[in-house]
């Protein structure tokens, strides 16, 4: 292991704030692998950047030779909450946890060392967990603090439902840490209130309490709102490299920076000299090359240049504008777009192309049952040699 | 049975609620003997004359052919708040709480028909309780509404802690009214939300919801607050017959005509007609006569009348002024006050005298560990003719 001034600067690293600074410090100087606890609702299985600032700063500390225990929240993600008012808490089958934790793990150990991960569940010790220990733990937190957390706070003051069982799932998160005897929880600063709460229950509970480590956010694609899938505003580590570079392409160049910052280890200052496209097609280039690999990386950057230099020169090409009416809404399944820009003769030709892998939408290949996004101009292709522009008539 | 109009109206007698009252007729039509809930914390075991308030209206449902279920709620009672706000709710040992439960049993059936009573220990269901179920029953109520209950919403505009534990003391108490799949529940108003509570989380499980009788509270003797023990302002049940005597002859004329009518069947007319201490002594003797039987209850008129009058005329008897710095605070020893009064030679004297039962305060047999009051003016006895009036110089 390394000294503890060089973990420490390393683990310091941009973060947000490490709670307090002094107890981490002397749970370095144990010189034992510390324990970093890390949790996820299986409800929402896929991961996306903003996801790997955690991840990230998880793999530092299992590359200085600490343990990270995955828990995954397989027995709250069972239960739902009938109030209804709360997005977060749909109520999932065990089938569906089980299968979201599978492909939770497998997308977790694109960026984590397996060997230094210790994956549990907490249906593990909650199931068991009878009434009495329930109460035992409800008693140790007040009503008026819990109410001090951001989202509660503000529902109270909006006389927005918040059911008894919502103040469950901080004590039991926090009791989480308990079971596991943490040494250290890591999260986004929007999960500092339940990290604390595995602290002061930890002290309840007469255990030496965690330190709390939280991370800045990411911003979505949007640069407004925090990365999020349901708002779509996301770039999934599992999407196809393509579709990560284009969405890498689309951010401002005020994002770009911020990303730049929070996901790779490229100096700022060599970003800033380069123009901001340069810059963008690095960026994606450096996220595909973690995701995937370098030589998927490169192929992507030259399927997005193809498709854009066309874009870029649409003289080159012939247009097609979908007519006024036709297509409900924005979208068609791709057999129609290939018949109605006259790419195909009749719809068994379209079919036949389409199952040899002859027709692409922006460089990507597509198959029968997918439905075409129109709602922005895409450039359908062929074969290797007949594009087209699609553009929605206003 | 009675029919079914007649039932209501004995039923509705005295109540202070019926909730709703079309609902028991419905449940009455049904013709089967219904399930009466009531509930009791075995934290404080003494009954007292206020809880017979509840305890006449359950008889009378009992003699009109329904079954009471008396739920001790010794699960409960186990389980602390270490936030020690909450003066309810102290952790009691199995061992104290299954005492006070057989404490409470045998003053409840002082009233209560014991062939149509089961009695149940809410440990029984809930014991068994899991995780799961207990985030079940969480989910069926919101913060908002929980706060609504009266202590709580004071005690949140107070800013005094309440924890997340007393929130489900309601639902869990509502719960049991699940398990047993109750028609009725009884008690007095102060009750009226969990009460509701029982209504509302039945109807969550999917059962038909018990109606909800309430019952007035009894003001304790001091005529201000409600009847109870921690407040000094309870006749006890199993009290002495004279001291039930000299408690209800303490109280207001006013106060009087309430018990009348909340805990006699005797005609409040009947009652105006007579002097204010007849009548007092009328109601004393009907509490005694209940508790116990009637020879007790002229028994404790008498002594309490040879005592009085001798009060009356003080001039009768010697008195005995306590020298002003006397005794530590206001009480004393039974052998201190014989012997410091000139009752007694000495202590052995007075140890004798108070074996063979020859010592008596206020015309109570007084033993040798006994602590006198003093505070107020007694009368002390020595066999049957020596007497002396005590009183604690100002």
């Amino acid at each position: 292991m390394k000294d503890i001034e060089e973990q420490l600067k390393i683990i310091k690293l941009g973060i947000q704030e490490l709670i307090p600074e002094d107890e981490f410090i002397k749970k370095l100087k144990k010189g034992r692998p510390l324990r970093i606890k890390w949790g996820a609702d299986p409800s929402a299985p896929d991961i996306h950047i903003g996801h790997t600032v955690v991840l990230n700063k998880l793999r530092q500390l299992q590359d200085l030779g600490h343990q990270v225990v995955f828990i995954i929240g397989d027995f709250t993600a069972r239960i739902g909450d009938p109030s209804g008012k709360s997005d977060v808490r749909k109520q999932l089958s065990p089938e569906v946890v089980k299968e979201n934790a599978k492909t939770y793990k497998k997308q977790v150990f694109k960026i984590l060392d397996e060997k230094k991960t210790k994956v549990v569940y907490n249906s593990e010790w909650l199931e068991k967990m009878n009434l009495e220990k329930v109460l035992e733990l409800s008693a140790q937190y007040t009503v008026a603090r819990m109410l001090e957390r951001k989202d509660f706070k503000e529902r109270f003051k909006n006389e927005t439902d918040i059911s008894v069982l919502e103040f469950m799932y901080p004590l039991l998160q926090g009791y989480d840490s308990v079971h596991l005897k943490a040494d250290i929880e890591v999260g986004g600063t929007d999960q500092k209130f339940n990290l604390l709460m595995g602290r002061t229950l930890q002290q309840r509970y007469g255990q030496e309490p965690q330190v709390v480590l939280t991370l800045p956010l990411l911003e979505g694609t949007d640069g407004v709102q925090k990365m999020s899938k349901s708002l779509d505003n996301y770039i999934g580590i599992t999407e196809p490299p393509l579709e990560i570079f284009g969405k890498t392409m689309s951010i401002s160049d005020e994002l770009m920076m911020k990303y730049f910052k929070l996901l790779t280890d490229i100096s700022i200052d060599d970003i800033k000299k380069m123009h901001p496209n340069e810059a963008k097609k690095l960026l994606a280039q450096e996220l595909i090359a973690r995701f995937y690999n370098k030589e998927k990386a490169v192929k992507a950057r030259e399927g997005f240049e193809r498709v854009h230099k066309k874009k870029d020169n649409p003289d080159n090409i012939p247009s097609f504008e979908i007519p006024k009416d036709s297509f409900s809404g924005f979208s068609a399944p791709s057999v129609e777009i290939m018949t109605a820009s006259g790419m195909a003769e009749s719809k068994s030709e379209a079919r036949r192309i389409i199952k040899q892998k002859g027709f692409k939408v922006d460089d990507r290949v597509v198959g029968e049952e997918d439905v075409i996004d129109v709602s922005k101009p895409v450039i359908i292709q062929r074969g290797k040699r007949h594009f087209k522009n699609v553009i929605k008539k206003k």
